[in-house]
């Protein structure tokens, strides 16, 4: 039996954020404020980037072990003290230094409850490597008050078969805390980072809500689009502003209301299931 | 070794075309003038919709068993000789009466040389499982004098699984005939089915091109929104008009020059490849 979800839609919201590289407290406060206004506004789900506390772009090694925290670190403590005083769930990345002894680009969920869940980014993205040790397990779905989130970071949702673990687990909501590096798009497109988190929405039938970072950081821009998407794909909020977009990408609040319980309906139509349609022996 | 492909880029072009089910006579003869019209231009692969010669929307399983022919039937015989006479190849979908006396929902790629590849649809949509049996075979991908080309059909694309498959087995170029149901779209945005095969050539870095229909057959009317996809995800051309657009879904030509060799290399970026960053070991 599925756990007990609220019968109610719930506000979700996915802030896009600038943060800065090395500047922990400052961005953990960022944070924090974000979490306050989307409070304010109603989320009970709230999406950060990843990499939330330290930044992204490490000068080094050295430097991404420095800014890295074990799971149940400073961040852990911040992100549960707001759940608890604002009776929501949080989804961020952060750098984790884990009890052995190595770095990864991590994602938490935390509840009123505490630290639920720490996933660990599997498919690492260009200089990642240097800094970070892939993780081996797929995408937890933690059963929340609201409904059953799942999480994965960022390139990780570029991999369908990924995407269709947690689906296949039973999420309503997959959260991509995410750091989009800014690229070309042709004018009066949306941003393939945008577009992908639509599909991997449509062919689940399940929500995501993607948070990426905007701003500049050592010579790094972020994409931003970050989007909502229900389960039919098309977006609930977003794409926010993008780099490619006139303004560039901004710092925003993106909130929709979320009906998580249609995402246990996978029916695409009166004899189609986008789930028991697959054909799992063919596949490879 | 890949086979020696053309080392100039080709023009692939997709057919929106208005068919009827009952009429195979007028359906292949519309099919041989939008062949002609799409070489007059230049093209040397022409993607036609799904069961071209057959219509869709079937009364019942005698109508559908009438109107399917062999593999080597008149469509086979047409096409192969529009193939010759334009030196061209071919995709287009039909209803295959097969040797097993089973019928299916096929398509199949043919060069100057005749028929090189049949596959047989192996998602059914809808009332289709009432009309044909499903295809359990993987999609061939053909070494054709302009590059590597697999084929599947409209249902099957929503499958990112079932499209991993002949990217992995190097095609360059996916086509993809179509009979896309028309759906409500929200305002100002692309039909899902378009967003879809940008996914589908963003994941795999393959050219990917869709023929849908249009009009409106016994009740039923198809989306349109026709496209190439280039190995970035973004439209080469297209989306073609649709049903939810102004005026509707109409009969359209498009065409793209693809430079097929791109999608050899799956490179996203300095140190990532999107087939090569695949974790085989951890999907299931």
């Amino acid at each position: 039996m599925p756990p007990r979800v609220e019968t109610q839609p719930v506000s979700v919201a996915v802030c896009q954020l600038s943060l800065r590289v090395g500047e922990p407290e400052q961005n953990r406060a960022a944070a924090a404020a974000a979490v306050a206004q989307a409070a304010a506004r109603g989320a009970r789900v709230v999406v950060l980037p990843e990499l939330t506390p330290s930044g992204y772009v490490f000068a080094d090694r050295a430097e991404a072990r420095s800014l890295a925290e074990p799971a149940d670190g400073p961040t852990a403590a911040q992100w549960t003290a707001l759940a608890a005083v604002h009776r929501l769930v949080i989804v961020g990345g952060f750098a984790e230094l884990g009890t052995d002894g190595r770095v990864y680009n991590s994602a938490m969920l935390v509840d009123e409850s505490g630290r639920r869940a720490v996933y660990r980014k599997a498919h690492l993205w260009d200089a990642e490597p240097d800094f970070f040790a892939a993780g081996h397990e797929p995408p937890p779905v933690v059963a929340t008050g609201f409904g059953r989130v799942a999480m994965m970071i960022c390139y990780d949702v570029e991999f369908p078969e990924w995407v269709r673990l947690p689906a296949l687990d039973g999420a309503d909501l997959l959260a991509v805390p995410a750091n989009w590096p800014a690229e070309q798009v042709p004018v009066g497109e949306r941003p393939m980072m945008s577009v992908n988190v639509q599909t991997a929405a449509f062919a689940n039938r399940m929500f995501v809500a993607a948070a990426c970072r905007c701003g500049t950081e050592r010579g790094v821009s972020w994409t931003g689009g970050s989007m909502i998407a229900g389960p039919d794909g098309y977006p609930l909020v977003g794409p926010a502003s993008t780099a490619a977009g006139p303004g560039g990408a901004r710092e925003e609040l993106l909130l929709a209301r979320c009906d998580l319980r249609v995402a246990r309906d996978k029916a695409t139509g009166p004899r189609n299931d986008a789930h028991a349609d697959r054909r799992p022996g063919l596949y490879r």
